[in-house]
Order: C-alpha cells, then structure tokens, then sequence
C-alpha cells in the first residue's frame, strides 16, 4: 500500500480533488486560484490529516512527512530560481507559515512571515530588492517573530529594546530607526535568544520551517483556539493544516510594484477593469497612504507585457470565479503575482448591471444572477439620496437607528399640525419628536424626514415611515428633543425652528444644513433582475398597506395583494374621531352602536377605496387592533379634555374617569385586539358591514367579484377567535342578504400570541388563513417592548448576546420555533390553510429565507420593501431548491463518482 | 344465544356490575343506592345500548326492548301495589322518565314527570294526596310536557290559554288557579292535543310511557344537545340511557312528609344527624319557604318507626359512601324514600374533623382522608373572619376581586404614610388606593386591610397583601378613589376618612360599618391532616418571602425553605433609596459602584436576617428585578423630583430627563431583570456579594454552612445567562477568598419568558436550577397585562372563553405547554436540574396537580398558602399514584378478572 501524502503543492492538491476538510479553508482557496490558471506564489499544502498525525506522534513531525516537505521546498526552489536560506548572487526563497483550519477562526491561530532569513539571506534581500533597511527590519521582525510564535516565547524583553532605542534616539516612530540600529537590534536579539534559550538563533532555514510548522500545529491547542472552537462548535478533531508559500516583494525595483484591481467597476458596474498600481512599493505603502497610486494605465504604458498578462488573468479570473473580481497583485521584478481574490463590493446600481452583463456573456444563468444581488441594496435604488459629493462637505452631529431609508432635508418643526401648515406654505420640514403616536401621521405625511429621540427600529415611527417610504431616523439617544419648548438640544448645543438638519435614514445619520438630494432612478436592469426573481421564487409577496396611496405604490413595486390593511388609522380623520370618541364615551352598547354607524360610511369609503386601488388581488383588513386609550387625550392634557367635554356634552369628569379605567400599565399586553370584540362586538361588526358593503360596491364596479379578507387580531384560543368570528359572520351574511349579492370572503387571524402559536391547530379548525405577526410575537416571546428595547439592546449588542435586531431579523432559535409549530399544527388541522406573516420581517431577507423554508405561502411587508422581498424570495427558493437536490440520495451517489472520477 | 338485555332495574343492573358507558351517569347513581340498599323508589334503566339500538331501528324501540320494559314497569306495580294507569281504589303509579348520558349534559336533554296520568288515574291520585288541586295541576302539567317534549311541539299555545285565564281572572300567581279552572284548563288542552294532531290525548300509560322513551332517545339528536357535545368533545356514537322511576308524593296526607338531612354537622363535623323534616309536603314546598320545617326531632317523636328507619339508613348510607352525606327524603304514606344523596358541602372546620373521624371509625384511610379536604378551604383556618352573626346583619355596599382572604375592619385613609401614623397612634385603617405601587407597601403593612379600585388578582396590592396575609379586595370597579381629594364615591355616595368599613378579603365584599371579627384557630385536627399530607406528597413546598418576619410565618406553616426572596423591596427604606436614586442618576460605573456599596451594608443585613430566620433550608435570593424607574419619582411629582435633585446636588432637569429617559412604554417587558445586569453588572455584583458575605456570617453564627441560591430573572437566552453568572461568579468567588471562606453555592435562573421556555435545553447547561415564574410566564405567552387584564377578562369569563383566571390557575393547555417544554428540555441537558415553580400558581391547588404531573421538584408560595399547597401536592400524589396503578397491564389485568367474576 502507498504512503498515504500529507504535504500537497496547491497544483496536487486541485488535481488530487481535495477539499476543506484536508487542505483547510485558505489551502483550498490557494488550490482553487491555481486551478484558475492564476499566478500566485508557489506554495504548499501540510494537511490537516498531517495534523492530526503530528499529535498522535507526541507532538512530533513523522520524518516521512517532514521529507516530503523538504521535497516541496526544493520544487519551489526549482521554480522559481531563488534559493531557500539564501545564496550568493541569487534571490533568497522567503516563505510565510499560515494556519488554515476547515472554518476560518481568525486570529486564533499563528502566522510567521519572512522565514527563510539568516545573516547571509538577508544581504542577498538587501540587494534584491535595492532596499537595506527593508531586508534588516524583516530580519528583526522574524526573529521577534520566531521566538515569540515557534518557541513560545513572551516579546515584552524584545518589544523593550526597541522601545528603549527609540526613547533614547527621541524616535516617534518604528521607520525612524535607521538601518545601522536595526542591525545592532538584530544582533542583540540573537544574543537574547542564545540567552533565554541556551542555543543559538536557527541559521538552517529547514530548522526553522520545521519549528514553524510544529507552532502552527501546537497552536491549534492553544487555550483562545480551544474557547473559540468550544463558542462556535468546531470539533477539536479536525485539525488545522498549515500553508507553506513563496513571499513576493513588489519593492524590488523599478520592475517591482503593487496594486489592487476591480475587474469591473463597483460604482457603475462598467465592463472595464478598475486598478491602480505603484510602482516599487509594498502592499503596505498603499495602505498607508504614504505615496500615491497610479492610474493603471501607467502599467499599461510602462510595463505592457506586464499589463497583457494582467489583463488576461483577470478575465480568466472573471472566467472562473463567475462573477467581478476584488484582487490584490504584485509585481516582482517584471513577473505578476496574484496575492488574493474574492467577489468584489459593489453598489446596487452596480451589482444589477454586472448580474444582468454576466448573464449575457453566458458565465451565469438567471438563477445565479439572482443571487448575485444583495436584496437589501435594492432599497438604494428605490428613496432619493444625498449629492455624494455634497455629503462629502457635512459631517453628522448625532445619529440614531436608521429606521427608515432615503434622505430628507428642511427646517425643524415639532409639531405634527406645523409640518402640515408649513408643508402647505411650500416649505419642507423635519419633524422631530420625542416619540410619535398615531396622531402624528399627519405631520409625518407632509415632512421630509422624521426623528424621534425614543423608540426602536420596529417603533411607531419606524414602521409608519417605512411603510410610506419616508425617511426616518428614531431612537437618537444623545438627542433631548423638547417638544413645548420647540428645542433639540445635542452635545450641549440648542437647536430651534429657525434651523435646518438633513437626515439620512440609510445610515442613521442626522446633519445640519442642507444638504443636496438626488432622486430615485430605476434602470432596465431592475426590471430585469425583478422578472427573474418573480420567475424563481414560490414564496408571494404582498404589501402592507393603510391607504389607497400605500396601495398604489405597493402596486408599482409589484406586490401581489395586500397581506395587511390597519383599520385603526382610519378612525383619526377629524370626522371621524369625535364620534370614536361617543363610542368610547357611550355606557350602553345601543349608544356605541349609534356612534359607530356614524363613522360607517366613511369606513366604507376607505375600503372601497382600497378595493379599487387593488382590483385584481386580495385585500386582508384587519379589524380594529389598538387599545382605545389611544383615541382619547392624554390624562394630563386639561385642554383637550375640557374641549371633549363640551363636544360630547358630559363633564369633564366623566371624560377623565373614562380615561383612567381605560389606562393601560402594559399597553402592547392590554385591552386591545380581538379583546376589544369580545367586551363590544358591535365595534367588529360595524367594520365588517362597512367591510362587505365596499367590497359588493367594488364588485359591481369593476365587473368582477373582489374577494374580502378579514383578520382578527392577537388571538391566543380558539373559543375567542369563534366569539369574534361569529360576530364578523353574522354581519356578513346580514348585509349581503340586504344588498342581494354573495361574496365569497374569508376569515382568518393573526398569529402574534405565543398562546395562539402553541393552539394553532385549534384556531385552523375555523380560520383560513394565519398571519404572523412577528412585531408582537418577538415581543412576547422574547419578553422585549419593541419601544422599550432601545435602552437595553444596545447593551446587548456591545456584548454579543444578541447580533441583530430581533424586530428587523427573526429570531429564529425562539420565535422561529414558534412560527413552525404554529404551521405545522396549523396545516395539520387545515392542510390548505393560507399562512403569511405581516410584521416588519416580512420584508428582511434572512427572515424571507426562513419563511421559504417552513412553507410560508406569502410575505408582506411595507410598499418600499416589496422589491427586496420578491428578489429575497427567490433567492430563498433556490437556495433551497439546491439543498433539495444536494440531499437528494441519487444526486449523492452521482456526486460521488463524479469525484472518484 | 340469549337474547342481549337492554333493560335492568336498579338491582338488576348492579348485580350485573354495569358502569356508566351502558348505564348513563343517572342510572349508575340509582343503582348505587340500591347497591347501599338505600328505599328508592323503584324503577329501571332502559340502557344506551337500546338508544343506538333506537337509531339503527329507523327511530323505533323494537318489540323485545318494549317488551322488556313493559315486564319491568309490572314489577313495579306488583311490589308497589300501584297500578300504572290507576285503578279505583287503588294508587296509580306515576313515573318520571328522564335521559342519562355517560357524561353529565345538564339541561340538555329531556325529562317528563308524572306520566301514567290520565282522567282515572287523577281521580285517584286526587285520593291519595287527599288534594284534588295538586292531582289536577299534576295532569295538567303533565300533559303540557307530554306535548311539549313527547311530541315535539312548542308550548306557546298552551301557555297562554293560562296566562289568558289568570288575566280574565285578575291572577297574579299560578297558585290562584282554582281546582274547577284546572279541570277546565285539562280539557281544553286536551281538546288542543286531539286539534293539533288529529288524534285523542294518549289515555293509555303505556302508549305514553312508549311516546316518552322514544322522546328521550330522540333528544339525543336534537340540535342543543350537538352543539353541547361538540364543545365538550362528547362521541355521539355514545347514546343515552333512559330512567323510569316511581313518583313518590310527601303531601299524602299526615303519615307523609319531606326534608333534608345530612349524616353530620356541616358547620362542625360533628357525629349526629342534622336534618328537618315537613309533614304532608312536596320538596317544592320546602325550598318555596312557605311553610318552616320542624326539627328531625319531630319525626322521632310522632313517627318512630319511620325515624329509625332514616336513622339506619343514613348510617348505612355513610358506611357505603364513607362520607357524610347530604339527602333529600320522602315519607310516603309511612314509607321511606331517600331520592338524592350527594356528598355533602361543610366548612372547613367540619371537613378536617369528619375526615379525621372517618379515619378513626376506621371507614377511610389516610390517604382518602387527605383527599377529603378542600384545599382552598384552609385558608379559612388561617386568617382571621368576621364573626357570622354580626356579618348577617350588614350588607355589602360594593364588592371587588377577592385579593387576599381574611377580615380587617378601620377607617379609610388613602395615603400609605397616613397609614402608619394612625397605626402607630392606636387606630385600625383601612388603606384606600386608586391602584398600589412598590412605594405604599408601609401603608400595607399598617392597614387593617386594603381596597383598590384598579388592578386584578395578580397586581401589586394583591401579590405584597397574600404575602402578609393582609385582607385585600382588588379592582372595585365600582369605586371611584381620589387619592388626592381623599374620597371614595360609590353609587353616588361619597365617603371620606371618617368613615369606617369593614373588607372580607374572602368574598371581596366590602361593608359600610365596623363588624365584629373572631380570631383563627387551628384544632388538633388542623395539625393531624398536615401531617398525613406531609407524609403522602412528593412536591417540596417553599414559600416566597421577602422579610424575615415572612420566613418565620413559612416556618410556622411548615415551609421547606424559601422559594423567592424578592430583592427590590430592600432598596426602598429610608436609608438606602437616596443611594439607588444616585446610582440610577450616576453617569459612570464608579458613580454606580459607589452609591450601590453604601447601600451594600444594609443589603448585607437584610440576607443575613433571612438566613437566620430560616437555619435549616434553602434561602433562593432572586436577583433585582423591576425596571429602575420605579425607584424615582413620576415625572409629575415636581416636589419630589425638587427634592431629589437638592438631596443629590444636580439639576431638576437632570432628574427629569433621567426619569423621561427611563420611561417605559411597557414596563413589563421593558428595561428589568437582567437586562440590568447586562447593562449595568455592578448592580448584580453588589448583590451578589452581599449574599455571599451574609452567607458566611450566617454559617458562622448557626456553626453549618448554608447554601445560597442566587436567581437571574428573565433570562430568555443562554448568553444572556452566563454574562450574569460570570458577574455573580466573579464576585462569589472574590468575596469567598476575601473572607478566607468557601461554600457551596448555586447560580439558576427564572423561567418566565417564552423564549427562556423554549431555550431550556441551552440554559440548563450552566444553570443549576429553574424556577418557573408563571405570572410573567403567563403574561407573556397569553399576551395579558395582569394589571391590565381586569378590564377585559370579566367579559371572557361571561363569554365562557375563559373559565378561569390564568394568573391564578395555570393555563395548561398553553402555558403549561411551555412549562413542559422546559422541563423536558431542561432535564435533557442537566438531569439534576432543581425545578421549582415561584409564581401565584404556585399556590393553586389545581395548578399543583399538573406541577406533581410534570415533574417538579417544588412549588412556592406565599406564607399563608403553604399548608394548602401542602395538602394540594399530597392530594396530587395520591391521585397520580392511583392513576399510575391504574394504567399499570399487571392491575388492568386483575380488575379485569375481578369484574368477570
């Protein structure tokens, strides 16, 4: 039987079909980027298997092992000209050591660099590459390196005798030391090592590579490799391999030099490599800053062998990778090295035009162009933005959560009625708030841009100005807004009226001054990638809408119906809240009644509206949710109160009592929700006349029969559902038998109580569809007020109990158990049962990819969102469809022999 | 083979060993009496068998089932001596025929009595009542019914011609109605029958008795009785059975009479037959109150034989039933009926003694005896009551929730510190609040009782007042307080702190006037039953304490340790709230640390009172809870925030935005438990230290080591748990080696958010024990504020939706599911996991049934509910036991064996 190989050059490694559980993560890029017929240093691979040996030899390299190591050093030396440990006349072979475990564990494990340096090696380097100081303070910079890494030595005695030359020659900086110190330093380091361990500094390049070698494989037991493997559950078994490879030096001269290269640009997308070169330098110096790059056209001037070469790997590196490249090069002495490529960054507008040109020069298929697009960078494309050259000029004096994106700009106003007058006056506003409430729509409606001081990303504002597409940045903490005095105060600094902001609501960022907008522009691109996503994906996307505005936009954006229509909003018309407010005020249920069909009319005109502006999908109403505190005056607004008083003809007294028995401790857990039915039917009942009245009229209208959806909300048992399903029923069929005409209408509940989750397959046995409402269900089950939250969680994200935001992001080890359970029960009981989830995640990518995967039907999400969410769909789908197939036993047996192969 | 019988008499059918599933509930009852060889009146069963028989025959009772009947009905007859249908001379038999599912459906099916009357028979039975209106009233009756429920056919009609009559007449009642106008009224429903369907009014008993049958069986099916079934998860495959028994009639004259009686004092216990009896009357009699009934001493005088016949019936009676009884009986012409027995309701005085007697009597076994108490009924034990004669002499003037049992009587003031200072000066209050916050608990402590107008069973005042053991009625929604104004108005009536009331807590009823009270006293027999309950329960019982003065009552009342010591309450004394107050303004962590170490002393002596008030068990100390704001005054207070801001040197307006700052929109689910820590450590560290150096001391003082057990609250995620058990830990063992002292120590957490549920299985991997919270639970997984949810659940307890409070009792099909999840999950990772439950449910009875069902170690309670939670558990025990040795095949197999034979 053969020797079984441990050490791979990244040539075998491609050809032997090894993947990251031998060669390691960065060994298997480097094999891949040989596979492409890319440059890169020459190198090897010691597996992870080598590893594995290496302890079950008492912590030893088998000689077998070690010959082949030797034997890949000379290959390379062979290669490439240049001698390992040096020579005379000839470039000596440097190599860096790197760890490389099966998942990337950065910083846990060692590197050493520049090995291969001796006292004869590093005059050859000196020369090589022109630069004296270069090649004595890699020399210093090896040894520290050395004994601190291989041997396992603490650097605090050599970091001190740097520090001690620098102080006494009155350096700042390391560059300051000359290169006559550096070889003095050099010299004294030896000498510590000799001391500390009895021996002197390993001139062999083959000691020290063996050394090396042996401190990668230790440090994978080292104590912070072990706690991060234990947090993140990597099998102490699997090992690290370590990467043996050639350094390159772009210094080395005036055929030397470095540079990074798009190969696309990232901005536009444009089919044109995008790079920079300078010439005789480190990748260091470009990073520092310290010279400027040029243009890469210099290249192609000075060095056009050079550049044809370049060009022509980058095209295969497009060739073979798929997709535009980010990548680091070096040119030593007249020969090109690629040092690193990934999948370049790039913008939206970008990212859609090379998806949509790749797919035309035939490199990637419409699925993979899909997922080439980041969904959340669709929103860029969809709100205005500021001038990028005029936002260059402002600096942000506070900022909050970006709650809702876009730009906006115009001077402060603090009240909901004055952005409406000013608005009206043709001036634009920011509206700041302490925090909003419903009745504050009307001045979120004619503002630029909205900040609150409290609130999350999931609150009152958020939500609304998400859902209109208004920019919005909520929760600056560092802000005091004083909404009587008409002040915000940041950093000690007062801000009044007079003075105008611009907000960012992509970033968060909040600035003062105006700053210049440019608009929303959508390319052919767009519709493209939007055609394909709607071709690949299975999940419907629906949009959540209030108004027949919100329904138009979200029609623009190619929603599929409307997973959520909120009643309450529809109550605050000024026409309308007065007699709420009978209703609230009424003791009898005959009084509520009356109070309530005199609001009737103009509810029906508000779903009618809907209908019409919806004609050819599904409309979902949701009966009326919030606590009734909400449409009364606050207990301490004396004004109003008395106002109210006199309008409804009680006492002021009366209004007060009503307000304190309607005080809620715990709103978000209150009298609200299907609740509000089981106490008043009549509230329900009068929404699902006023329901089924709009859809009949709409019906006869457009000629075609519009199918209702009624939701009732926060339901948590089945009995409760039945009540108010029972009430929405028996009006239904009351009111179509007078108008003569039957709908055929639905009704179903939202799932946003843990209880109703858990009892699932008792609420399917009579609602038909479910909606998730994963606002309320992270609240309760996490136990977190989403207008709370912004006190606690940032804590909790400094601390990385939590990484995301669970409003923005389903949590899917909690709620995310919850919602399959809910379906599964759910579709146990009703296997046709309609399920979608209508809360803010609906329109959150990582979210969309969970619905996909437990069988959602639809999401829903605000208009603005609707884009996003149909490319997230799709990408859910078929990564999802992948993973099918990839499970699939006979696609694992094909796979398998087309590997023995 | 012989033909199957579907017809038994009472005799028949317990010889035979028939159960419920062929007898209906009903019929089993009867044939137990009869088994006890209790006089009931003679009858059958007609099976429910037959009924399904009923349907397969098309609706019709085949021949061989009639046949059956009709033998059974001239059984009757012969050892009666009546004749069914009469004869002269003779006393006609009457019987009622009545449905009798597996399953009790009250009111759902039907019943018709009298039946065998017809215009002989009346005459007859005019007779022997020696009363011609009764005979006549009887047949009319009768004959309404027979229409009514025999034939299907609504009694419209047939009311009104009396109601027509008594209007001609100018009759109010029925009683009115002479002798000759119910003759009258019989023939012309009779000529309404013949009118109606064409055919004479049934004369033969048997072609009624056929009607009747048939009736019954056909109720099953009728629409009321579905739906029931529906609701109740009743198979309608089951059927029902059908009863006919014997009328018997107490008003035939002066050898003839009716009363109740129980076998023992219901009020005492006592070993003596307490009963009344009435000569020459109907039960309807008795319960109209027309006439007063005499002493069972009566009966013993004027008919002997009959009284020692009642006398050895009853004793058999208890003998057979091992339980004292409470019966209806009927002396028919110097024969003696019993026609009900039941177990009887009794105090709970009455009930430890009867349990006790029975024991010694030998008639029952411990166990059984355990199982005979109430739990809940000890409470009556515990707390001081209102002394009976003087309560009947006063009327509740409005009534609330009942909070906290007990009696107290004062006068009303409505300010904690007013409270006290007449409490101090001598005089009894009552503590009027609008709702309580942690700030009135020393107006709490020195009422008498407390009455709020807001808040449920599970608010603030009702948890802190059960925990004193303090009278409290809760949520009077009736009553309007003005704190400031210093009224309570009621219907209209104002009072004011002259006033004196006096508040059961029992009852919630709260009365007008001071009533005299008498003291609690625990018997011998109080002592015997906890002992018996001790020695059979499996469940630890704990109590939640926050005093030392707490502990030593949980002591008295048998505590195995302390389940919950709430922290927060430590931080509002005098001395040690100007600290918090700083720490929660303090911008830095040393400005927090330092305020917190001067309180730390104070906390130090706090815990070490604890440990020494409780020497021999575990202390479970739960770390800060309540969010911050709640130790600052409310943003309206202008004096206190003046104050505060003068106390701790900064600006007003400091205080005020710290407190705006900390506001909670939702308090429950906001900034608190640990969240804090994961904010702020230094709070958690302080208190951590302070346990453990108490703890020290402690074991220093009792010469053996206690074991502190310190809890986390609201841990909903596993990360989120070990950053405050590293806080704890750090801080334990610093302190530990401080003192040159090492303990053993446990770090758990609270189960009390449904995400904590789910997440059991992670958080048990470094948490030593659980403790369900299940108010939050509760709140959480419901959706339900408990401060809130008194405005909406009394609507769903009138709906029937829910049929209980969750706070209370747990909700087992959805938070229990949650509690099970955690253990299951909890127990999987850590199989020693300590699982206590420290939430209101702890002390429920039927809430302890499911925590012995699922497993628990412990329940907790406060300190007046351990000895019920004492006898709960027991009972749990024996019943899961039974259940156990039920399902066990060895003992299916025996009973199996036993019934064949």
């Amino acid at each position: 039987m053969a020797q079984k190989k441990y050490v791979y050059s990244f040539k075998e490694a491609h050809e032997a079909h090894l993947g990251k559980e031998i060669l390691g993560g960065k060994g298997f890029g480097l094999c891949e980027m040989t596979a492409a017929g890319i440059n890169i240093p020459a190198g090897f691979t010691v597996t992870t298997e080598a590893c594995t040996l290496y302890y079950e030899s008492g912590k030893k390299i088998p000689d077998f092992v070690w010959d082949d190591i030797v034997a890949h050093v000379h290959a390379i030396e062979e290669s490439s000209g240049k001698v390992f440990g040096g020579a005379k006349g000839k470039t000596p072979l440097l190599v860096s050591v790197r760890s490389g475990a099966r998942q990337s564990m950065p910083g846990m494990m060692d590197t050493i660099l520049n090995l291969g340096l001796n006292d004869e090696a590093v005059e050859e380097l000196a020369e090589a590459a022109n630069n004296e100081r270069f090649a004595w303070d890699s020399y210093r910079r090896f040894i520290l390196m050395f004994t601190n890494i291989a041997k396992g030595w603490p650097r605090t005695d050599m970091d001190k005798m740097l520090d001690e030359l620098k102080e006494q020659n009155g350096y700042k900086l390391d560059t300051q030391v000359t290169t006559e110190q550096l070889k003095d330093l050099v010299k004294r380091y030896k000498e510590y090592y000799k001391k500390t361990f009895n021996e002197d500094f390993p001139t062999d390049p083959y000691v020290q590579l063996k050394e090396a070698v042996g401190a990668v494989f230790k440090s994978w037991d080292n104590p912070r490799a072990n706690v991060y493997r234990q947090m993140n559950g990597i099998p102490y078994e699997w090992g690290t391999a370590v990467n043996v490879q050639t350094m390159v030096f772009g210094n080395m001269g005036e055929d030397s030099g470095t540079g990074v290269a798009f190969s696309r640009n990232p901005s536009t997308g444009e089919k044109k490599i995008y790079a920079e070169f300078l010439q005789n330098a480190q990748g260091e110096d470009v990073v520092a800053g310290i010279r400027t790059p040029e243009h890469i056209d210099w290249l192609k001037d000075h060095m056009p062998d050079v550049y044809k070469q370049f060009e022509e790997t980058i095209k295969r590196m497009e060739n073979y990778f798929k997709d535009m490249q980010d990548m680091e090069y070096t040119v030593e002495k007249g020969k090109l090295y690629f040092l690193q490529t990934r999948n370049g960054k790039r913008t939206a507008a970008a990212a859609l035009k090379i998806a949509c040109d790749l797919v035309d020069e035939g490199l990637i298929d419409e699925k993979t162009a899909v997922c080439r697009v980041e969904p959340k960078q669709l929103n860029d494309l969809l709100h205005p933005t500021f001038n990028p050259d005029d936002l260059k000029k402002h600096s942000p004096i506070f900022h909050g959560l970006p709650a809702s994106p876009g730009a906006g700009t115009g001077h402060l106003v603090f009240d909901a009625d004055e952005a409406k007058a000013e608005h009206d006056a043709g001036r634009k506003v920011v509206l700041c708030r302490a925090e909003t409430s419903p009745e504050d729509i009307i001045g979120m409606v004619n503002a630029e841009a909205i900040v609150t001081a409290r609130g999350g990303m999931t609150s009152h504002a958020a939500v609304v100005a998400r859902s209109m597409g208004k920019c919005c940045v909520a929760g600056c903490t560092d802000a005091i807004i004083d909404e009587e005095k008409k002040t915000l105060t940041v950093n000690g600094k007062t801000y009044t009226e007079k003075d105008v902001f611009s907000v960012n609501g992509t970033t968060g960022e909040v600035y003062e001054g105006a700053i210049e907008m440019q608009e929303a522009s959508m390319g052919g691109n767009f519709g493209r990638m939007m055609a394909w996503a709607d071709k690949y994906r299975r999940l419907k996307v629906r949009a959540n809408c209030n108004t027949p505005e919100d329904a138009l936009n979200a029609r623009k954006f190619g929603a599929e119906g409307i997973g959520l229509c909120r009643t309450e909003r529809m109550f605050f018309a000024p026409e309308r809240i007065l007699n709420m407010r009978a209703m609230i005020l009424s003791d009898t249920t005959e009084q509520r009644t009356a109070a309530l069909e005199r609001i009737r009319p103009f509810l029906m005109g508000d779903f009618y509206d809907m209908y019409m502006a919806n004609p050819d999908t599904n409309v979902n109403i949701r009966l009326l949710d919030p606590p009734l505190h909400e449409f009364l005056p606050d207990i301490h607004d004396e004004e109003n109160i008395k106002e109210l008083a006199k309008q409804l003809n009680v006492t002021e007294q009366k209004v007060k009592d009503r307000i304190n028995q309607l005080h809620q401790a715990n709103p978000m857990m209150g009298f609200r929700g299907v609740r509000l039915c089981v106490a008043y039917p009549e509230i329900y009942a009068v929404l699902a006349r006023a329901i089924i009245q709009a859809a009949i009229k709409a019906s006869k209208e457009l000629g075609h029969d519009v199918e209702p959806e009624i939701m009732i909300p926060l339901c948590g048992e089945f009995k409760e559902y039945e009540w108010a399903k029972k009430v929405v029923d028996e009006t239904v069929q009351d009111e179509m038998k007078l108008e003569g005409k039957t709908l055929v209408y639905h009704v179903g509940t939202m799932i946003e109580i843990p209880r109703g989750a858990l009892r699932a397959g008792d609420l399917a046995k009579d609602a038909e569809f479910f909606s998730f409402g994963t606002n309320d269900l992270t609240q309760l089950t996490m136990g977190f007020s989403r207008d709370d939250s912004g006190q606690f969680l940032p804590y909790y994200y400094d601390r990385k109990i939590y990484e995301f935001d669970p409003f923005q992001t389903i949590d899917v080890e909690g709620v995310g158990e919850l919602v399959k359970i809910a379906v599964e029960r759910g579709r146990k009981t009703r296997p046709d049962l309609l399920i979608g989830v209508c809360g803010e995640t609906g329109g959150d990518p990582v979210s969309i990819e969970f619905y996909d995967k437990v069988g959602l039907d639809y999401v829903s999400c605000s208009p603005f969102r609707v884009p996003l969410a149909r490319l997230a769909a799709a990408q859910a789908a078929i990564k999802h469809e992948a993973e099918a197939e990839e499970a699939d036993p006979v696609n694992k047996v094909k796979k398998f022999l087309k590997i023995k192969k």
